[in-house]
């Protein structure tokens, strides 16, 4: 009887070094490292961590109750304006650190902790020295 | 008999809110948020995991035998010139992330366990909602 295995590949967020690469990439330990397209993937969200305004946004939602803020409690700490602080907020957004929740006028941003714990792992795996 | 305790103060790498921005910077949970000046000293090594070739060498180093790789085997998997890769190594090592030795005429590179581990701990930390 066939077994039906269904294709379950691993397609993790961070693929190992593409086949093409694998000569070059698997040095003498054997632990591949990090592929091209991973680390385009992996360099942006890191990109999105290299502003300070950012950091305390982000830093300033993770503090707050529930790690939950409003928008309207993130302008001023900074001294910016509500444009700057919303583009910053954006692009923490779009990187997966932060989700965006609209009650009433008032925009609650909330920190995604797996996105940061994630991050970590790969700080601390990959890219460290753990085998 | 006075006691002589060393100044100690904790010096660390991520102070906290700045005495000035405390009143805005300390949410109802508690817990004061990242400083400016910390902010832009941590955005600073973010910046430097910010761009794909860097994390392929970081990756490539800490997948080499004892987290160790010569610049002779960095510079044609990435298919960039040796001053580029000189270039971002550099930017790896003021970061704190890999060290450089000189032995004869190549330059040996090593992971920095601890500064990985430190970014690690403070995305988890600091910058996500662990209290």
């Amino acid at each position: 009887m066939a077994e039906t295995i269904s294709p379950t590949a691993p397609t993790a967020a961070l693929p190992m070094a593409e086949p093409e690469s694998a000569e070059c990439c698997v040095p003498p330990a054997g632990r591949p490292s990090l592929g091209a397209e991973a680390a385009v993937a992996l360099a942006a969200r890191f990109k999105a961590l290299a502003d300070p305004n950012r950091l305390r946004l982000l830093s300033m939602v993770a503090a707050g109750e529930d790690a939950e803020a409003c928008v309207c409690d993130l302008t001023e700490p900074l001294g910016l304006g509500q444009p700057t602080v919303s583009h910053h907020l954006k692009i923490l957004v779009d990187a997966g650190f932060l989700t965006r929740e609209k009650r009433g006028v008032w925009a609650y941003y909330s920190v995604v902790p797996e996105a940061l714990g994630d991050l970590a792992t790969t700080l601390t795996g990959q890219l460290g020295s753990a085998r």
